[in-house]
């Protein structure tokens, strides 16, 4: 059966955003729509346009006999920065104040199209970056660690506070959290990740960096190179940061307690990467 | 500017895909591609057509002024399928078995193309369902939780075993886990979750079902009713199970840990929901 250009361009829409960073053979969609190749290629061609235009992504063509196409997600900034905004003014709402100065973020990080964006955010800006996998802490950090690992198309990796029997043996290691100068302990099975990977960490939250660090000695353990940090929100009071090369989307500038104020900005993910 | 037909095709595709369930008005679309209603109704037609053909999902057309398009996921039988066989054959590999009979799981849990696979799967049983919320058990649930709730376009809340600062507030309950029989606890935090919710249950493995009446029993606190109960592996060994109505997409038939046999079947999706 043949296919009309207008499907053809639907599904394969629907194909590459669902296999970001895969080499897809021309032929592999030739044969798909049982097309000739020259079509398959002004189809390909009229997809990154549009992606491109949408501030969807774009496509890589690798040539040769081998080559064929590569989606790589990239959010322009003028999609981006909406939503950062957006994202501030959700933080800033001072009902989210908890005791101790927390703030209550389960409910941002609980919304599936939320922690999407933000992970295609995140994901735009390692385009050019070698990633093997996608490192999170348990629990917050694991649903922004799969939206970014999903379009970097890695697996994630989640170290813990403590081992399960499911985890088969572990690495255990002990690091100093930042801010409250406390030993704890953070385990990741053996078997979760290959030596000499290049690792992403994500998290959902920074303070001074302690836990960050922590995953970071874990990959040494696993003779394993950092190759970024993204978080969704830094604590931007910190006197002494631990980390210093990462990327935020939002920083929060300062919680006042007493007079119940949240004062947030956008991170300095737009200063460092000029999409 | 005006858009060519096959612009506003692939960039409605990336649209739909990324806006499940949501009522999408033709006057947003004819205003976002500077095009008359009846070219988008075209647009939307061919787009129905291609996304049912590919086994991707369906429109569903809401007549009127305040009408527009909806798009649900629906992966086709043919698709869900081979998915579900070759999950079957990576869950079968007798390196998983751990001490005492336990299932390394983690490597299929982490990888993102596997776990959104199978929430696209889960949520096409659920297309016809109302559904204001999925609920999960921190923490391996929690990824394909997630991949679920973002085909549902509703939130994740996280039950957790022991209460964090950052939560607020926390409903507490004791449950007894039906494979142990032991007496444990689990918290959710009280701003989670809204009165009346209508909750889908999502978790990765259910042995005798404790962890899930546990959950359910939270629904109480919450006047919450249950919508739902989906898991990626059921064991079928279980003598008693105190759950009745539940989707699987694995059975685990058998462990033999002297031969080192995992014996695995495809779950009882396909006995119960017929795309």
């Amino acid at each position: 059966m043949k296919f009309r250009r207008s499907e053809r361009l639907i599904d394969m829409t629907n194909y590459l955003l669902d296999h970001p960073r895969q080499l897809v053979p021309l032929t592999f969609f030739a044969d798909r729509y049982d097309s000739a190749k020259s079509s398959i290629s002004e189809d390909l061609a009229i997809v990154k346009e549009t992606f491109e235009q949408r501030g969807i992504g774009t496509l890589q063509t690798v040539p040769g006999a081998a080559g064929g196409v590569k989606f790589f997600v990239k959010v322009s900034r003028e999609k981006a920065e909406p939503f950062v905004n957006e994202l501030c003014q959700l933080i800033a709402n001072p009902e989210r104040l908890l005791p101790g100065g927390y703030l209550y973020l389960t409910d941002i990080l609980g919304d599936p199209q939320i922690v999407q964006k933000a992970g295609r955010i995140i994901a735009s800006a390692y385009a050019d970056t070698k990633i093997d996998v996608v490192m999170t802490v348990a629990t917050k950090g694991i649903p922004l660690a799969y939206a970014v690992a999903s379009q970097l198309n890695v697996p994630v990796v989640i170290v813990r506070r403590d081992s399960k029997v499911t985890e088969g043996p572990t690495v255990s290691i002990n690091y100093v959290s930042g801010s409250a100068k406390r030993i704890q302990t953070m385990v990741l099975s053996k078997k979760s990740m290959r030596q000499d990977s290049r690792v992403l960490i994500v998290d959902d939250f920074m303070k001074a960096g302690g836990t960050v660090m922590g995953m970071i000695s874990m990959l040494e353990e696993f003779n394993s190179q950092l190759a970024g940090i993204a978080v969704l929100v830094e604590d931007e009071k910190i006197q002494e940061r631990l980390v210093d090369e990462y990327l935020s989307l939002v920083q929060l500038a300062d919680v006042d307690v007493k007079e119940k104020k949240i004062s947030v900005q956008a991170g300095n993910y737009f200063n460092i990467w000029r999409g």
